[in-house]
């Protein structure tokens, strides 16, 4: 791979060319609720930038920005890119670094007057964050897996989902013609901001993310007793709360003890919530998350088990429902070597790490090998005004993004198979 | 004592007359908000019962139903009653069964052709339940502790508690002419539901009330980081559910290691409450109930050390802040003793228990020696449609009462001093 090292060091990310782009689309707009006025006009300037930089844009059926550019040979494209719809109240660089990036990828190949084997193909996908209509949008649609139901749902404001992929330049009837086969595309590569303050507290700027993390969401019920809290003794008592403290205690101490690798109680709901009544009902949620399916699958099990006991133990009924979990998603083992080489070669330092979030590389992941690049979000934090990455860590991304592509340009097309 | 069981012989409650009578009064509507159409509808028919045993009734300034009978010798009365309204969804007993009781008491002397020698006195209080104005109305007034400014409040349908005490046949104009004065009653008895499981459970019919139990209300406000559920590892996280959940256990293991007779959290609300998303903040109240209000101040300081424990290691603030608490009220040593005398003579099953729920002997107390009888409710169940009392257990209860006002009537008439 040290054959590469030159052109990474000819081929150079603009740090202020990155930011600017960053920090422009964030001043017209904070908030782009998917398919709204703000997301299609921060669409509207991507879609500029992307044919400044010589990229030959489309927008297929789901409503992606798909810009190509040709390569030497007629290979699958390499493809890489993000989103730049928000959730509400956002900040400047979810998304949006990973879409900038590759188009300030393409700018430093072009002004260097390089051509790739590989085609290179940034793709900027519709509703990534799922405020209406479901998450991953624009990836799922590559794979055919929105339908025709899902095209008669209706947001807040009544709107269908086949017209508001409409108002974004997509065309719901054709949709079927943004499917993409399995193999079709050479490497899929997203940068993106952390999320979360793994790197900030390691002092590391790059995370080669080793895959993305299965989700398992379980709905809990638990059936006590309410009954007047001044007249009802401990002895008599069958309080839905209590039992759903314990419950709340395991979930997190399994994830403490490293049998998942988080593990989340966010919803909890106590009825009848009045000062001076026992609590008769609890509902509450369990997240578990790790990159091993069968880890969640082992500490699902143990949760029931302790569950069992604590109903036991204070006179309740537990009942708990798992909703099809999401499987996880693990990073190509020729990716994550050729970030590494990439690291190596520039001589910054990495760190392995899990996704904890979903992205559309995790989509992606079913058409062609997939990697991702984190870097740091300052104190962990993200889907706020507050998210910050600093200009050099953008940019020093960016360029590791740059230099993986060279680096996967040349290794894909000399014969290794990638493993997928 | 013994010169008094020939008259508990000869004056006997009639089942049928007080069943008869608790059920009349739950036919006509189940429901009885105070001051609301089927309360007046219900203090009306009571009227009419009280007169029919021979009682010269009158309404206080505050709407209470004041009924008398004379005694032989001129000496401040012997007190007792209850209530007749009720909380939504109520059942049969609450408060009524001290009511009905207390005229089938009136009924059992007067057909006895028998005459105390302290003038007896039966009170049914204004709204006790406080679902609107505050409860303890009633006996509240008789100690001057309803003021001008309770009276300018308005309940959800605008009317004033000045309105709503005129509705009933009160005066608020005229409120200060139904405050008594300390020592201006010779003893004040009620006869009430368990409200709890205790005597069911002990097999025991008759409950006599050690004293009411005070109540200490606080107000915890945790707050921790709300953060994304997938992206931030457990070392990273400062959860301020899995805070509460640690208190809730606290609160309970307090009242459980008889630190406090009972501690309950009732009321738990979580914010954002988002499956994926760790819990920002919380909020709760913790309720603690004793008769021995140096025994609830320590378990309180307790629970604000394990607060600060629990805020130390989970990374979170947790304030908390007490009302103003509500004090306990010992009952009377000397009508505790007449209950037992009277349970002995009639060769009764008897048990001491704590009064857990608040009721207007507990304001009485401070006009006289106050003693509260308790009768099981079967599994505890109380406010509820379900409440249920068996008319053996009711008839009872009501001999009891009977009897114990006879034991008093003679005791205090012979010159021994009651012991406030």
């Amino acid at each position: 791979m040290a054959s590469v090292r030159p052109l990474a060091e000819r081929i150079r990310i603009d740090s202020a060319s990155l930011n600017d782009k960053i920090h422009y689309l964030a001043s017209i707009s904070g908030t782009r609720l998917a398919y709204s006025e703000q997301d299609i006009r921060a669409r509207s300037v991507v879609l500029d930038l992307m044919r400044g930089v010589g990229l030959a844009v489309s927008i297929d059926a789901a409503g992606n920005l798909v810009g190509r550019r040709d390569g030497h040979q007629q290979l699958s494209p390499i493809t890489f890119g993000s989103h730049v719809d928000t959730v509400r109240e956002a900040g400047p660089y979810d998304g949006v670094l990973g879409v900038m990036a590759a188009i300030e990828c393409i700018r430093a190949v072009r002004d260097a007057h390089y051509t790739t084997l590989h085609p290179l193909e940034v793709i900027v996908f519709a509703n990534e964050e799922g405020q209406q209509f479901g998450a991953l949008c624009g990836s799922r649609a590559l794979l055919g897996l929105i339908n025709e139901k899902d095209l008669q749902q209706r947001d807040e404001s009544g709107r269908t989902f086949a017209d508001a992929i409409r108002a974004i330049g997509g065309d719901p009837a054709q949709l079927s013609s943004s499917i993409r086969k399995p193999g079709s595309i050479a490497a899929f590569l997203e940068l993106h901001i952390e999320q979360g303050p793994t790197l900030e507290r390691a002092r590391t700027p790059i995370g080669i993310v080793e895959g993305i993390s299965g989700i398992s969401h379980t709905y809990v019920a638990i059936t006590g007793t309410a009954a007047h809290s001044g007249t009802t003794d401990m002895e008599a008592r069958n309080d839905a709360l209590v039992a759903a403290a314990r419950l709340v205690i395991c979930v997190e101490q399994l994830a403490r003890q490293k049998q998942c690798r988080v593990a989340t109680v966010g919803q909890l709901t106590v009825a009848p919530n009045a000062i001076n009544i026992i609590p008769g009902t609890v509902t509450l949620t369990i997240e578990l998350r790790d990159l091993d399916a069968a880890k969640i699958g082992a500490a699902l099990g143990r949760l029931q088990q302790e569950a069992a006991e604590i109903a036991l133990q204070g006179g309740v009924r537990i009942e708990l429902a798992e909703r099809e979990p999401i499987q996880p998603v693990p990073c190509s083992p020729l990716i994550k070597e050729a970030i590494r080489q990439a690291c190596t070669d520039l001589g910054v330092k990495f760190e392995n790490l899990a996704s904890g979030a979903g992205h559309d590389a995790q989509i992606m992941a079913k058409l062609g090998p997939m990697g991702m690049i984190f870097v740091p979000s300052r104190g962990g934090i993200s889907h706020s005004p507050r998210e910050f990455t600093s200009a050099e860590d953008c940019a020093l991304g960016a360029q590791v993004l740059l230099d993986t592509i060279l680096h996967l340009d040349e290794r894909l097309s000399t014969g290794m198979r990638p493993q997928p």
